[in-house]
């Protein structure tokens, strides 16, 4: 058995993207468009999000990957001196290269739990920094919704976070690369229509969720949205080709296709957790999502090394817990043969 | 007639892709593939390349667009107080917002002519700033090929530069946002192999030639491939679905079609030039690629303007000069109805 | 002869500091003071400046070079995207390694005359510029008083100036490092009390007028008041010692020493060219405050070297404009000496 | 009895400069010197450290402060993607604003102990970050000698930080600004000729060590010393009036002044120490140097800041640590006062 026929559940975006995606980019023909996101596609895709999330007067703004997202939202809404407030776990913090602090920016952290922030993890860097300029001034709270150990926030979790940035000066900005999941996962109780009220600005992940490449970029406060699309072009993501990606997201929104991938993948989840926690194994953090933590002993780890791809998240003495992702294109049959593997 | 009716000369990159490219990228289907480009798809087109390139040891790395390429490769070979060397019209200069100045470095503008720079204008840059620290220090040189006004280097004039970068301690960097349309013009004697020799960095360009999207950043000189992937991070300039990109340079590159999807271009813009100069009208630059930049009566701009799409370049009194870009996918009629209107 | 034994008319800095600088500096004995300005010398410092401002108001945070104040003021009030307009002559546009540019911002030039930016000059980076979110976005106009050239703005100039910043959203920065030799100009209307009204912010320069080392930022407008302290901290110019440039500023501008400094040196370069305009020797530009650039033939200039210190401003063929800088130190007979020698 | 009149313990800047330093600039008297450091102060000031650090090949450059010679000298070692270890405590991580990250590089922080950090720390930074092109590549390891918290490296504890950043890469760069309490601590056996063995670059604080303002910064790295003078200009780091820097710097080492001074700074703070311990109370860390961190009763420390001043540092339920610092300027009697009020 070689290399390349180990199933992965690496990541959610292992695959190309989803038919319909390549059919209606096929489709569009020899029509010409205008470049840099001023296209009918986008424009109609911008539309349809709007509606999806009962947010009339959000700006829209589509950019290839996640990453850079990031870093242009968050570089565009900071002073210099102004800092990120995250939990460690934080894509920014971990697995960005330091791209907030190349533009410029101090990430303070906390531990957080379960990957999640709370009001008190935000209180405790505020009135760490007090007044104080001899330090940063925390000035914005990025969250991941599903985070990075595939949990969500609850409403209230939600609601109270804003509220607290809200009365002390804070931006809040939602890391949505894994949004489909999060919002259609059981255990959350968010509506798209909820996002715009308790962020100021959060982005919507089509990487991860069957589109060949791009997120949408929702700015919901108004100080925000003066001038973005100068920091997108500056910071090399205003593609000429934009329209690429509108015609994505014009597709993912038109008719529940991007919550129907989403449903698929966080079905494909729960039936390989519930398969492994009735094989008598736990997880590092709650199963919510299309992530999942299980612990297994270190020798049932290398065995399933060999026939299926994943990453180790957390090393114990004996044990491993080893992260597993399904996505859109999961097969149900290869979550049945992940599942009888461990039986074995 | 409706404003989406007019037949656009704005742009090289107004169609969404060559139908061999969406088609390719359709036949993947649910193949599974490693994420930032260390997949199959893209270690086969890096290799496709080099062939091309003639250059076994040259670090290929993709990219959504030419504004990144630009800033993520500059901004990893200077130190902060180093600075680029450019022509007045270069992209960078002109209509990058600032992005290079954003990663901390000054551009030191020449007028040149016809758009391209010459060893007096590097050498009058050089010699101004000798070795004074109260000045930055210039250490890359930024040329197009082919350039903002369509014009390319000769294989003796890009010889001419590289020899003075390499004898005075610069690098030299060449933007390929059109280079297709450069090596194929019947003006320019440089082959793709020259490039490497020639070049420490450059980059070819697949929005303006027929892509989806995405861009080939080629690096030859060993000190500027350290660490590259960090830097193509760090400025969210890595896909996780760099595959997509990967896909459609193994097909441009497989057999061809790059090429011919450039000399279409050229051939649609040669068609162009020289009815437009058989009905007695000159151009601001000479015709070599696919750009071209005819100068017309004000009144004849403003009747061509109702019928086709295109830029003003630069208004003289009573004139204009005009861009007009023919690209891959420019039909021949779309050509022959120009002329014929503009004869009336 | 020896090296050091020649007269320097290169700079208004070569001497240590006024001796009642120094005396004051001493006076202050064992007291123990706060740090980082927040002593009761800067506290009173800051009090006279804004007396002599007429702008009760006006913040002043002091710093310890005129190089650091620029970078530390311009990169406070600009977002990432935001620029710069400078005559090609600016200190922070051919003195300064980039500075400006290593804080993120594209510097935008125009030749300007002897010096100084024009109203037209300023309208036409603006218009060229328009709403292209692939430009950069101009937002302060930098210029200095008195100039590079030794010039100085009309209050009328100024004015106009200051007028169209208003009407189209730019702030006006003064580089004032020689702002007393401006004010203290007969070719200058402009009193200290006119620049709160007329700038945004602006330097009083301590380092070239008798100061041991030292400049006051002075901020007006509210806006760019906002966390100043941090931006100073941040780029490494709070100094935990500020009272040393407190006591300074204190001297200065508690009788009139600050004037009475700059009268000296403007009335040493004025007797140092009515002498070499009685010999017949033309100037570069008016002469108008303590830095003169008056133009020798070669052979002359050679000859002075011998016995002076000064620098080439401009080569001609056979001609030279050098630079001549008087100080608050300059001893009146060796500007006798000087013409002697030229006469001979 | 008024605020002013209290005695403050808060810092060792407290004071304006020792008498000898302020006696030299005012000797100077109307002499030129050359600005920007290339005066003969400057240069036998330079000399004169060298000797100091038996160091002939090391580079001096002047600056005014710490924060800022931590920032220029670690953005001119980094390449962008680059970070430094830094214990938690770091001046650099907690009180600098954000500065290191201010010039785009992340600061990877470990806890460390009593202030200092241990080849360990460093070592598990290095092994999480491993050669993964979405972390940053920690490149540099920050100390400070002595810590913020008043202790000191030995000569073993730095001999094997050095070696394990030898052999992995690493610069090692040391944080002086408390250089002279270190050095002459009964606690430290290194000598000044240690460091340029151990160290890539540091820096000889001269502000809390008498001066009047001003610092020392030493490169002993070759490839670190490569155009500094640019990034010293370019950061707004090069004052013209450098020479007063010198003065001072070659005040403090022509004759062991800065060691005299260091000595009976850290001579007051051992009284203080030895009396406070002798009343019975602990302390937070090792008395090693001029900075003490006593743990006293709430209601004592309220006591005793009616009389004296200086910052609480940690708080506890009902004791407090405070900080305590002694200055070369610190009189004997002030001690003795503090010690007599406590016991009462």
């Amino acid at each position: 058995m070689t290399l390349s026929m180990k199933y992965s559940f690496k990541n959610d975006y292992s695959e190309m993207a989803h038919p319909e995606i390549l059919t209606v980019l096929s489709d569009v023909g020899n029509e010409q468009f205008e470049g840099y996101g001023l296209d009918e596609h986008s424009i109609t895709a911008a539309m349809l999000i709007r509606k999806a999330l009962k947010a009339p007067y959000a700006d829209i703004h589509f950019i290839a990957g996640g990453t850079h997202a990031n870093l242009v939202m968050i570089s565009s809404a900071l002073r210099p001196h102004e800092a990120v407030i995250a939990p460690k776990s934080g894509h920014i913090f971990v697995h960005e290269t330091g791209a907030i602090e190349a533009t410029g920016h101090k990430i303070c952290v906390r531990d957080g739990l379960n990957g999640k922030l709370t009001v008190g993890d935000i209180e405790s860097v505020v009135s760490e920094h007090g007044d104080d300029e001899h330090m940063v001034k925390p000035k914005l709270v990025y969250i991941s919704l599903s985070t990075e150990t595939g949990t969500v926030y609850t409403k209230a979790e939600l609601a109270a976070i804003s509220f607290y940035c809200r009365n002390n000066g804070l931006y809040l900005y939602i890391d949505g690369a894994r949004l489909g999941a999060a919002i259609n996962s059981p255990a959350c109780d968010l509506k798209y229509s909820d996002l715009p009220n308790l962020a100021d600005a959060f982005f919507i992940g089509g990487t991860k969720n069957g589109a060949l490449f791009g997120e949408a970029i929702v700015i919901c406060n108004e100080q925000l949205k003066v001038d973005f699309r100068y920091l997108l072009k500056q910071r090399g993501g205003l593609l000429a080709k934009t329209a690429a990606i509108g015609v994505q997201f014009k597709t993912l929104f038109a008719g529940g296709l991007y919550d129907e991938l989403a449903k698929h993948s966080i079905a494909m989840a729960k039936k390989l957790a519930d398969g492994i926690r009735a094989l008598g194994y736990e997880f590092l953090c709650p199963v919510e999502t299309n992530l999942i933590l299980p612990v297994f002993p270190n020798e049932i780890v290398d065995r399933l090394r060999e026939h299926y791809g994943f990453y180790d998240w957390q090393r114990f003495e004996d044990k491993t817990a080893v992260r597993l992702l399904t996505s859109w294109a999961t097969p149900e049959d290869k979550v049945d043969c992940f599942l009888a593997d461990l039986k074995e």
